[in-house]
């Protein structure tokens, strides 16, 4: 209820702040007897984790995570998960300025305005930090979809630069580190990017996740449709602003006869001959690929100082030092993949309790 | 569980087809001693009524709402309003043909693969008849948020014609038949839609929903952010394929420069000098407005033969004839409003239970 | 979250008041494919129905129910079941006199408390008329179970009076107007209970469900379990003051030897050589009969006058006049029959949904 | 869903098995800027601690938890308080020889058939050691509460004998190893109890739990009334067979005469003669005293040596040697008071939210 969780059946509730001893989840309704180790949610940890390029924020965190219940010799055993990370290089003397401070784009004056009382240590509750619990997550929920399922993010867009998706590679998205699939596009962005660090300030990115093998007929008709959990999964990641299914916006300039997904049978099976849906029709799967695009914002902290107030209704100006992902769009790749992660493990289960 | 509801402590959770004997739903969580009529709602009704003009659906229905439980002496109780809409008009012997058939960009196969058996006339359960118990338990939510709220929705775009935001003028909505704020552009719609009408197509349209005076503080992190509840409200609307607060995915093209919403003091209060947030900042609400958008893709329903195949997997090919919107996304105005109203409702009382 | 339905995947809704125009329920998670018909929903309502014997109330209530949604073609389609069951032979004008009085016993005076309102006619919400609903949801349940799950209830004790246990015989319970399976109590009691009728007074009762069938397996642990949902479920029933699971409130005189259920095989298959645990350990169903009783105190409604008080604050003297049960017990086991249903059907779902 | 959690805008998760790394909980929708330290939650810790005299098991365990997210400054932020207690004296040898084996009255045999898999040690999620977060949880309940709520619990029964409730002496409770009111009656158990222990036999127990101070109006029709969340809340209780809300069981066996709790006013206040009701009328809360008593069942460890099956399907004998509670309901009384503390601050909040 007080909003900490997400899913039903397949549901994990995060805790910790930015500069708290640990963050962590519980991981709740995991089916029994999956094999399940620490290296196995370490692998998709080590993608988000920060200072993997000069890309993203230079705070050192090995993001360590330890499996405290529900796993008995390798196996799972249908109680929850308890996952547990410790913060390492939280340096809260960095935030003293800012600790009566509202900095613009942030969290700070809503905490302040909801709560009267604010953890500002490094964004406290409302720091990206949070995210990695959701990457956790989300590796247990790839093993309850099985190896059938395949689900890969990349960014498609950084500040106005769109890839070329004719280029698109998915080998490409491990040789750059932007998981860009369009090498050239990730070379313009090195550039793009390196200027936009120099200068204190930050750029909006477009991140696209697309999960293959998903089987037809998942999700939940009206509200619990399979694209509305997903939008709403993706809206709840830090500083996005806009999720899309399929042909998302551009969907609304179509016709009718250019929007349809033919249908044709395949090998004693229902095809599509184009993928405007995005893989959902209805709220439900189709069996074709499952397409969501988030944007991200820029990053709130810059260097250019912007006016502002405090707490005590003083008009100030703020400018944000300190270690920052100059484009926070990177690191919300393997976000975005783990929330389509937990979305389709958990609509798997809820189809399975009610169909059987 | 199912999928039938939405909200937490506001709740509803609607039922019927289509061409049932009737569509409803029951509204939970109403404070009491509210004063509640079948009038008060039945203005917003007739807002989405079908046939208020030549561009939506030729189907007859008055829509009549009746209260059957949760109002006593005209004012709330407490206990759940339980509402009812009688289907007036269905014509269940149009829809004998498509019985077998799966229509491109419809619900038809997904239900069929999820379900293994379709109530096919007019759509059954994922017509978008659906979305009258949405306006009507919108009604109610509106009462909850009090005169200090205002919640208004228009029309920004159909098919490729988006409006002249310069030119947005709120009186201009109510004098067109497409709730459209710009009247310049609404009169080049109204060519547009009729060719495309006569051409037995459809198209597409981007509605924008603003609501006023909410105060700062709602919203939940980190899960049930107020941008994450309100794009789980759009989504899950009949057609929707995208949803943008703020700056929406264009926040992605902009520096965090251009982005950041500086703050002054204001007669002692906080206020913003730009609004690209939508008002909305961690997931809870600053007071400025909050502004979303959402994408409607264009009716599933026309006249030229599309590829398809039936549940015998048989290849067919089917042209869509009947009662349709050629652009649903009119009607979908009056939903968008009411969905964020519950939102918002919801919302207000989930701070009240927490915060006091 | 307003407390007015019950279950998590199979769910239902309920909504209405004693003396509004129905009252009804909605009912998810219904699997699809099921038969389902009035008539199979009606039957199980006559068993509740008033009038039945001079032991119920006089009130006539045809109790027909109407299904709105969910069922095509006389199955259902996985989309939520509306039922409605009008109100017929409501007299409001009889409670004109209490209408700002507090009954003792009744929930007059806590509904005020808590809403500053309150329907007062025929208890409104607070009715035992909303068990109607209970039971209609319980016909359901019982489909989702199946033949080989068999749920049966019978009076245990009226006032001071005990059935004795060694002559239990189901057939005798539809051959008494009790419920009773010891004729020879039932026979007693039809003294006794006319004594307390003539008298304007009112007896409790105890009623007990036993629930054959059942897989092992079934609860989720450590809140879910299934006895603890079994005791939510009957303490929710009007007037219920008590729950006990196997040897009950009398396994605390108990020794750990006396209460121990030993376990053999048996035709490959594990039996228990007794069933202090009323089927149920750690929270799971054992797969031997599930036993539940619950106590219902003695209807509030009697001929003696009772100090109280007014909404006005002066003390006053309140005597129920009208139509009332006698013994509330009697009806409450086709209500204590179908929320065993109604909670094992769910977690049926629930165990298929989290172990396959 | 999954049943680890308890409580919808109070809400805590527990996990976490008797013998591995630690057990904890996570819990949600506490109020800002409540004062909140180790030190208050451990108090009501160490009352439920092991070993506190020869009457309960020996096992040695500090529970001493730290607070891992939610307390900024000595006060609660509104975000989720992540607790965590390391388990300390974990003999998981000792559990070698059950590992296969289905021991009676626990929960060995049902966890094996829900799950296919058992971390037999010690009784791994099964374990009574769970109940510490329940205190742990219900020492934030109280401090939601304030301090005009008192709840208070003590032991009535122990095997078949009970105290002489007109003896009733709270400041007895402290002083015997029993938290017994009766401190004659303490007396005669400490022999008896001796015996039960020297015998490697065990005894069940009566636990009462009173809540004075609850304001009137508490409590959701129809489902989530007051009473049947605190039935749900004592059933989920390791051990549990019985609850009871005021006069109980018993109730059944009153005329409607003699169970009505009349009323008066009382320095302008409503106030009732007697409280049979618990405190509790149509599921919400009168203001007088809050009354639940449940029955545990007597351990299910003993010497004695039981018929029971192993997994393979083998007829066996089991004994259970090692450290146990002769009598559980001892230390079950401070987790009676937690639960009755969850689902009071649960309620209060929901009221606040819906009725302001």
């Amino acid at each position: 209820m007080a909003g900490n969780g997400f899913g039903t059946i397949f549901r994990f509730t995060t805790w910790g702040e930015s500069h708290g001893p640990a963050i962590g989840c519980v991981v709740e309704g995991v089916p029994p007897r999956l094999p399940l180790s620490e290296a196995d949610i370490q692998h998709w940890l080590d993608k988000r984790k920060p200072g993997a390029s000069r890309f993203t924020t230079q705070r050192k965190e090995s993001d360590r995570v330890q499996i405290l219940s529900g796993v008995f010799e390798g196996k799972t055993t249908g109680a929850p998960v308890s996952l547990l990370i410790a913060n390492e290089d939280a340096r809260s003397k960095d935030y003293d300025t800012i600790k009566d401070q509202f900095r613009p784009g942030h969290a700070d004056y809503t905490y302040w305005a909801k709560y009267g009382i604010r953890d500002y240590r490094g964004g406290g509750r409302a720091s990206a930090r949070e995210t990695a619990s959701r990457v956790a997550a989300g590796a247990i929920a790839r093993k309850i979809l099985g190896d059938g399922v395949s689900i890969r993010g990349a960014l498609v867009q950084i500040g106005p630069h769109a890839i070329d998706r004719t280029r698109w590679d998915w080998r490409a998205v491990d040789a750059n580190p932007f998981f860009c699939p369009d090498a050239q596009t990730a070379k313009k962005w090195e550039g793009f990017l390196d200027e936009v660090r120099k200068a204190g300030s930050s750029a909006g990115a477009v991140i696209e996740v697309q999960a293959s093998g998903v089987p037809a007929g998942l999700g939940e008709p009206i509200y619990d449709k399979l694209d509305a959990d997903l939008a709403k999964a993706m809206m709840s990641i830090n500083a996005v602003k806009g999720v899309e299914i399929g042909a998302g916006m551009g969907a609304a300039a179509l016709s009718g006869e250019q929007n349809a997904d033919k249908m044709r049978m395949k090998g004693g099976k229902v095809t599509f001959l184009s993928n405007h849906a995005g893989g959902i029709l209805g709220g439900i799967s189709t069996g074709q690929d499952v397409v969501v695009r988030f944007a991200v914002k820029p990053t709130s902290s810059i260097l250019t100082p912007l006016k502002s107030v405090d707490r005590f209704g003083k008009e100030i100006e703020v400018s944000t030092k300190g270690r920052h992902d100059p484009c926070v769009g990177i690191r919300a790749v393997p976000v975005g993949e783990a929330m389509t992660a937990v979305v389709l493990a958990d609509h798997l289960l809820r189809h399975r309790a009610q169909c059987g």
